[in-house]
């Protein structure tokens, strides 16, 4: 089975007149405005595989194409020729399964992180026998079936379901929406981590996923809950938390507004036994974050790890101010030589900006001066970033020590 | 026992009308252009422990101060006539120490990374029950009786000794020397890790201590060793490489060009039981990487960590080709499906800087278009960074797959 018609028919597209230097030097994407975007171009159906040529008829190689999008083309493929079908997109899996084998004992990771795997606008996260699918790009929307067979083939998984509830995917002309793609999804999924076993609702409504890129910086916070006080703010299904609980911690507080991530949490400390030390609270956690910090109450261990603030370019600003402004909430909160763990996931804020919102925040808290910062860095090594894509690392984390 | 004159008696420096913006703002260093730098402020002796205070008048605590270095003022204590004596140290080492403990199971970490911690420009490296001292600052030379008795007091370690051969001495005005402060050092020391125990000479003419730093870099590659071919280039003492034989490498090669450390390392593998699988080369790095690329021989994981290729500011250029050619000699040797992990301790390398010569060298041992960036970070947490001196997290590492 193939999605894409015979190589020898594969619809041509060009590159303007000197503006191939990105492809040349190997760069995996070519934007609208380095394309000939003739009538032609313009009725290539969205996700089609194509050759894409330069002005001076260098053909470079097999390329996902989008006349709508502008990413308006992605490299697959050197090979100008190569079938894009269900054994192409396997031996391309394959290769990311060996990567995680690898890296990992169990099978709970992201399998697939797009680009940087080689299978761009593609990820794939592994929850034991179930997976679940993003495909980002029209490419990859449209090759969803010989993606299917290819994993099943490969992983034989239970179940198969597409999570295409990323807002990017309105980029390129695609709708919302989950959906099962192979096997039984119903009976969701579990995610093991660090000793704690927590429900993932693969077809809930709302994004009651799983955060694979945090399990490194779970590890480093859970390594210090021994004895603790934990407050896990945008707890989400708990995973921070419960971490922390499984780890030793006194007393962990998951604060979260979401009530069905909630429930997950709360089955979950029950069903890990650690429901005696894990209280549930259901606010908005900036405001309950506010109000917590009147009462006196502190805590040794806060962790703050929000949704992205900057969904778009526009929301820089006002992302920035409000990432300050959380630091400085969450850090009133710790206890004297307790721990800060504070994220954005928001693509359009840079490292050093995050950084200096985090350390201005800790400023008006009145908790800079003697502030150490443990650790900066980003999402685990089952989130591979594309050399010729280094903005593609979104994920911000930093852990502060607070005398 | 106090190093200092009586606080009643502490010089008095003050700072210049219009300059002391940053110290208002919390800034742990004052420079020699923000002080008044009159004959009574250049006649203090360097070291001494001083008010700083304000053209305004505001008294901005007690400071180290040394008239002959570009950062003339380092802050101690907000108090300005807090007793900067054993007790004070004390105090601010056992609030290192509890961090440590906090962060490590077994007592092999730095103890104290200077401004982060409270000590500028003071380094306690501990090896067991042995300390290895760095006073990096005419003040910090001067209190280093008051630190070796608080030191005693806190640890009763069966060794002290100052490795006062940092080049940056010579920016205080201090010679550069090793000497035992306390104890027995002749003996040595032993670090563990990782289920490896590796000699440290503490005493060693050589710099044949050991780097903390990349404690958890070694973890990283470590963890990928099971059954590879390892070649750890600039090995030192052999940390990484021995660490990847005790993970379970098939066979390691060190690669260094000073006889004294391979010395120590041959005796550890030995001493751990993993001589069999461990070859000792002795030469110059870069030129036996480029001579191993023509004998065809590839290996599953290659390890270059040299040392600092910048040592000032003017060798910024030289330094990144450097490392573009490191990049480029070391990932001509890593087989497909390899690994490679490189890493810059230059303080005058930015860490974006740093990336892109690495991504370069990639390019030019055609290894860049499908390498994957497993993880980009620095040090360990027991190297924190000052929230205002981001540019004092030195260490760059980068762990690759190259396909």
């Amino acid at each position: 089975m193939s999605e894409t018609p015979p190589s020898s028919t594969r619809p041509v597209v060009r590159l303007l007149p000197g503006r191939d230097r990105r492809v040349k030097a190997g760069h995996p994407w070519a934007f609208s405005n380095e394309i000939a975007m003739d009538a032609a171009a313009r009725a290539v159906p969205p996700g089609s595989v194509v050759r894409l040529v330069g002005d001076d008829g260098i053909v470079h190689g097999a390329w996902h194409f989008n006349p709508h999008s502008l990413i308006a083309a992605r490299r697959l493929d050197r090979d100008p020729e190569a079938a894009i079908d269900a054994a192409w997109f396997r031996a391309r899996l394959a290769a990311c399964l060996a990567l995680r084998e690898r890296l990992y004992a169990t099978p709970f990771y992201r399998l697939v992180h797009a680009e940087a795997d080689g299978l761009p606008g593609l990820v794939v996260d592994r929850y034991g026998d179930a997976l679940a699918l993003q495909a980002n790009t029209a490419g990859m929307d449209r090759a969803t079936p010989a993606l299917v067979e290819a994993l099943a083939a490969l992983l034989a998984p239970r179940a198969v379901v597409a999570r295409n509830d990323a807002g990017v995917r309105r980029l390129e002309g695609l709708p919302e929406e989950i959906r099962p793609l192979h096997g039984a999804p119903e009976a969701g999924a579990t995610v093991e981590e660090g000793g704690v076993r927590i429900p993932v609702d693969l077809l809930g409504g709302q994004k009651t996923g799983w955060f694979f890129d945090q399990r490194e910086n779970r590890d480093r916070v859970a390594r210090l809950a021994a004895g603790a006080e934990v407050l896990d703010a945008f707890a989400h299904t708990g995973a921070f938390g419960l971490r922390c609980a499984a780890a030793g911690a006194a007393r962990v507080t998951l604060l979260d507004s979401s009530a069905p991530a909630l429930a997950i949490a709360a089955d979950a400390a029950r069903a890990n036994g650690l429901h005696d030390r894990v209280g549930i609270r259901r606010a908005d956690a900036l405001e309950e974050l506010a109000r917590t910090a009147e009462t006196g109450r502190r805590f040794d261990i806060v962790v703050a790890d929000p949704p992205a603030f900057a969904k778009s370019r526009k929301d820089h600003g006002p992302a920035l101010r409000g990432y300050a402004k959380l630091a400085r909430l969450a850090a009133a909160l710790v206890a004297p030589g307790g721990f800060l763990f504070l994220a954005s996931c928001s693509h359009h804020v840079a490292p050093g900006e995050f950084a200096e919102a985090v350390v201005h925040g800790l400023w008006r808290a009145r908790r800079r001066d003697r502030a150490r910062i443990l650790f900066q860095g980003g999402a685990g090594p089952d989130h591979p970033v594309h050399p010729l894509l280094p903005e593609s690392a979104y994920l911000k984390a930093m852990l502060l020590h607070l005398p």
